[in-house]
């Protein structure tokens, strides 16, 4: 037998709890609130297929052979063209998937024992792909509003200890749902640049907001201080894997490099793919569907969370968009141990204690309300008040 | 302005020297025997567009939705079946092209400072993947059968200084276009596990061949020793970026969760419609026409070479398949200094020097055979042979 010698970051690496517990939720019968999955009904299906024709029958042989690593053009172009402050196509660089974007950022910014920052809690995801790298993480303090200006002040560091970034979710963030306030957005970007804090800005779910948009993202506020990442996945569909990357002239160029070493490029038909569906201003007919079903399945949860759950002492917020909503069970209760019963009860979350980089709050939980139909969520909080019942 | 502050690694990631040439033979009228990109006429643009039809209309909304790191079960099985030993679907990883299954090895493997051991010369895709992991890369001999065993032995190392893996391409490599032989293959494998060397075998072009097959893979001799890397670029269309790892029991688990952090999943789409695609033995039938074009066309630029390189003095390879075709210019000359003098004669190729881990030979250079036609291969000949005498 061969013996393979690890790496010491690899020894650190662990199984994704949230990919682990979506393994049980594939269980027939399990209502599941636990995965990030947008829901499947708002993936236009027909435009892609029209689109695929059209692209394999036009340009095929481009559409599968290798191309630039930058991405696609008209894609690049596509994206600055939505953004809503001055971006141009040069200082875009498609990722495949967002998450790619974060495994860039860690490998250009992060030496071993780099400070990074991050929102309490934060992306889950985030943590993963900052790991490799082997970074100290530090979890700045957070509210309803955002993070904590004097707490950020105070943990940005300084000198070699200083901050690489802070790694921010401004609009219904992923796990809580919240909402970064104008008020906060200012004087984060204010504070940050006193600092001289790079800021890298996550926004996948941006454009699902409910009522209004949220304010305008910390990028237009800064943009040669602001990483910033999108995402095509939550308002077209995950499975092609297409996110992006608006970076500072500075960093760009190892971005790219980090990007070719990676894999080379994002799958040019994908990028094809998704640069004719976005033709005709197809999102702005398209978004406007997602972001009410997603309201009529928030307003279930509410509603079925006030009937079943407020009476057990539970508590959560009331997200202005996006898919994830943010629950905290009475004193003396954790979530990690309700979610076997809740197993059983055949409804499943994610125990909110995944997503703390420091500490956490056994309390919490999160429960996406996106994926379950509007019956199944009141069946599902329904089952969770059960099963908190059945430990109480 | 913020001042960003880079990684180590980030301050020594370099363009690839291959992809600024690329944008060269960019210009109009070039004829690019530079890059490794397959003949357009091999990609099954038609029953790509079949695949498409056929996957959106039966499985639109899964092809489009979030899926398993490990990749798509039937895709993970057809991979298995194409395999010439006994592998299990579970040992597969579907990775997003193979140039990310450099990526994810390097994470679960190199330590900085880490030794690894690398053919002399090797595949530039994978030095720039290893190099985020800042390992020390060793050259070891090679000759045209492959590697020196016995500088192999001479270079594995030992207690902290041993080598992680050899990197290798057995079959019709990348630069040179060099097949291992039975006989140094079964070498590499005994000395290899007397050594207690993990190998990692890159075989992106062994379906390529001409004449005859290329022996057994390494990984077929020692499967819990070799971790083994295939892809889908090179017999169907590398614009979809679909590679795979098969990787032993003891590594797939890290590299699993290697593979979550860098893209959560490689895209659903793209392994459905190459499942799609594969379905009826389509490659033994597809494939048989590749290798017919690409001998037909490596006959040409051997003929060519005969005529206008032979008399200048220059020496070349005769590869038994893939792509690339390797040169040596005369004594005295330098391929990196002979390059702007080709483009002036429109015709562009790699210099050699860009492969080499350590030292390098500054007359070689890398011609590939499969993008330009035969009328091409023989104009872009005469071409550098104009170039050649212009610098003489």
């Amino acid at each position: 037998m061969t013996a393979w010698t690890l790496a010491q970051r690899a020894t650190k690496m662990n199984p994704s709890v949230i990919r682990e517990i979506l393994k049980v939720t594939e269980q027939p019968g399990i209502i599941s609130l636990a995965g990030g999955l947008p829901a499947p009904q708002t993936f236009p299906v027909a435009q892609f297929a029209q689109a695929a024709a059209a692209v394999l029958e036009r340009d095929g042989a481009a559409a599968l052979q290798y191309a630039a690593s930058e991405g696609y053009a008209p894609l690049r172009q596509a994206v600055a063209d939505l953004l809503p402050w001055d971006v141009h196509p040069d200082q875009v660089l498609i990722t495949t998937g967002s998450q790619q974007a974060l495994d860039l950022v860690a490998k250009v910014l992060i030496d071993p024992g780099s400070r990074v920052l991050v929102e309490t809690p934060t992306y889950l995801g985030a943590l993963q792909a900052f790991a490799p790298m082997e970074p100290q993480v530090v979890a700045v303090d957070s509210d309803d509003d955002g993070v904590h200006i004097e707490d950020l002040a105070a943990k940005a560091g300084s000198g070699a200890a200083k901050a690489r970034f802070l790694y921010v979710l401004p609009n219904f963030q992923n796990p809580t749902g919240r909402t970064m306030t104008e008020a906060r957005r200012q004087q984060l970007v204010e504070r940050a640049a006193e600092l001289d804090l790079p800021l890298l800005e996550d926004n996948p779910y941006g454009e699902l907001w409910f009522d209004q948009p949220p304010p305008a993202p910390l990028a237009a506020r800064n943009p040669e201080g602001t990483l910033y990442m999108g995402s095509f996945s939550k308002v077209l569909a995950p499975g092609l894997r297409l996110g992006y990357l608006v970076a500072p002239r500075a960093l760009y160029p190892k971005l790219l490099q980090a990007k070719q070493a990676a894999d080379l490029h994002t799958p040019s038909f994908n990028q094809r793919l998704v640069a004719e569906v976005l033709q005709g201003g197809f999102l702005e007919r398209h978004v406007p569907a997602i972001r009410q079903l997603y309201q009529r399945q928030c307003q279930a949860m509410l509603a079925a969370l006030q009937q079943h759950l407020a009476p057990l002492g539970v508590t959560w917020n009331r997200p202005a968009g996006g898919m994830f909503l943010w629950l905290r069970l009475p004193e003396g209760m954790d979530a990690l141990a309700l979610l076997p019963r809740a197993v059983e009860q055949h409804v499943a979350f994610v125990p909110g204690a995944a997503f703390y980089a420091e500490g956490g709050d056994a309390r919490t939980l999160r429960l996406s309300f996106v994926t379950a139909t509007e019956a199944q969520i009141h069946t599902g909080i329904a089952a969770l008040a059960t099963a908190i019942r059945s430990g109480a």
